[in-house]
């Protein structure tokens, strides 16, 4: 193959392509983050945020990363020695644990097999023996990039019913991909970030919280200053942030906020459906082993077995050295034996298709018997049904 | 289909797709057109110019589309009353002969059947019974975008022999995206245009003038100001143009000329003749009438007659609206029959890909029996091919 020009696909899950227009937006001059331009920025993200997370909580920001507002969640409602349930389906759930295990709480793992979502009942059984309400936090993964695999957060609010534990939701690769109702599901804690579906580049972190979670700030005393809540709560009376936020990614967030209200998230949600089912069609038509059971795939993020004898790596090299097509490798224990194509944020039917082209050509360079153009075919049935 | 977030492929035959590091370029601060900076601008693009037209000849610019350095080339080098040899293939032939019967020119015209090329043993046996030489300027398209077809000007120049006539070539399409040799094939004037595979924004004309043309022009009395190659040339003297030109343009120029350099004019018309190739395998794959004969068929711009019974502009339409993908109608004597998918300039297989995908999807929508994935493999195994 001669070296041509090629156009670059990041398909993998976050950080995620950067819309034009944001791009644009984030070259505007930057502004002082103590002058009125900035309140008014702050509170146009702020309010347009709680349309995202569909809540009339509170909407923090911080100037971080996905796994930055994962630990101010623990660190401003996690108390030290407290019983914690931690859900987790793969290494972002593994990641959550850890970091409140730091923090001194007392977690209890809830785990599945590789694929599997959590079973809501499971979850039901262990809080119905817990008579004492021993457990204060439960922490879930919404959508785990590693596993490709979405839980089902409405069901595990539902099964948590009356007990008290604070429901912790990380969704930093769930926002804006899939339904989230923070308010309607009754959820405590909501974490995102802004490298995903946000469409923004990273370095914003956002946090929903309700009015039961700020009770148990007021009783947390975790040492915190980057991560506090409460003074980022308090700053925003003023349209601030205690501390300098990220300008130029807040000019992003704007304009990205204002692509998700016209093309609306109800049409946003079905738009990532539809990726994935393209995504999941075409590796079935091409023989290829998917990670994620069927009824809990993520429509963020897709992993894939390589054909049998293939090396993962190598099929994500020549994606990317030969097409120009970025995809993810596999986490921990599935280095090398998966690689995953991101399909979240600003991806179109265009972007996916490219992939699946280029993947066919990937596998019969590779050696593989594939029949060209039947990936292809595969999601574009999927994509024309209505 | 719902409205849904869809990114753009602009698959015409110019104004073409403008690569990222060219519009951040055309960005930076404007600067003084009489200054030191806009004229080392000026010679970077001029130098790298000369290599694109493979030329030692002095290559000036004018700050014009490309129909208007057609008329340069007109008004500097056709004299009232001459005899002029045009050979059209398409519309942009006849603009050019209309251009030089406006400037008096007694204009003959030799043509073709539409999706055919210039016969170069025509042009011997019409020369040769020029036996006067009152023919003074012969006329050639090297790229016709409206019949997708290109003719062989190295052959054509072989034709003329040691006939004295200027050879003018009308590049504008051609340059950049297939072979051109100014200097070994003999060529006195070829024009090229910025918004083709020059990869920039359409507002530059581009002139390559021989010693034979500079003396011609000399003789030559047409009005004109703008137009006046001659002061171009001295002006670039100083590096400076005669009056004002478009500054942020050569900033574009400059490192779109760049990228041609790194990629190589070798790889680059390698790429065009394979993009070329996979969308006539597609084609023919789907069933669909090519305009152009294989053997002129243009590396550039690929004309296609829809299925029997379907009009070209609901192809069109459906592309652009639910897909993305913009395509060109026919021209003239076409309009309405045809569609032409431009793939010249900052145009990757991954472009014609999903410009493949999508015209399948369309000819399903509009009732077609159409095997899904079937133009895909053909342009797949095209690609393929060593």
């Amino acid at each position: 193959m001669f070296i041509v020009l090629k156009k670059q696909f990041l398909m993998i899950p976050g950080p995620t392509m950067v819309p034009e227009r944001v791009i644009q937006a984030m070259t505007r001059p930057v502004i002082n983050h103590r002058g009125v331009l900035f309140e008014g920025l702050l509170k146009d993200c702020t309010q347009r945020l709680k349309t995202v997370f569909q809540t009339n909580n509170d909407v923090i920001l911080f100037p971080s990363s996905g796994t930055g507002v994962m630990e101010a969640a623990i660190a401003n409602f996690v108390g030290k020695n407290e019983k914690v349930l931690a859900l987790t389906v793969g290494v972002f759930g593994e990641r959550w644990a850890e970091i409140a295990r730091r923090y001194g709480a007392d977690v209890e793992v809830v785990a599945t097999e590789v694929g599997y979502a959590i079973d809501p009942k499971v979850v039901e059984a262990r809080l119905a023996k817990d008579t004492n309400h021993e457990i204060k936090v439960i922490l879930v993964t919404h959508n785990e990039t590693s596993a490709s695999v979405t839980n089902d957060v409405q069901a595990i609010s539902a099964a948590r019913g009356s007990h008290p534990a604070l429901l912790m939701v990380d969704s930093v690769s769930g926002l804006g991909a899939m339904e989230l109702k923070t308010d309607d599901w009754n959820l405590d804690v909501v974490v995102a970030g802004s490298q995903k579906s946000l469409m923004i580049p990273p370095g914003i972190g956002v946090m929903a919280v309700s009015a039961k979670a700020w009770a148990k700030a007021d009783v947390t005393d975790n040492p915190k200053f980057y991560w506090d809540a409460k003074s980022a709560r308090k700053a925003l009376e003023k349209w601030q942030n205690p501390y300098t936020p990220p300008v130029s990614l807040l000019f992003g967030l704007q304009e990205a906020l204002k692509m998700i209200e016209e093309e609306g998230l109800a049409t946003i949600f079905v738009r990532h459906r539809k990726l994935r089912n393209c995504i999941r069609a075409a590796a079935k038509a091409l023989g290829l082993k998917l990670l994620a059971q069927d009824y809990c795939a993520s429509n963020a993020v897709t992993g894939i077995y390589p054909p049998e004898g293939v090396e993962a790596k190598k099929v994500q090299k020549i994606m990317r050295e030969t097409y120009g097509v970025t995809m993810a490798g596999g986490q921990k224990a599935l280095e090398g034996k998966i690689f995953r194509i991101g399909h979240m944020g600003y991806c179109a039917i265009s972007d996916v298709m490219v992939t699946i082209t280029m993947l066919e050509m990937t596998l019969v360079e590779l050696g593989m018997k594939v029949e060209l153009g039947a990936g292809v075919r595969a999601a574009q049935q999927e994509w024309m049904k209505a």
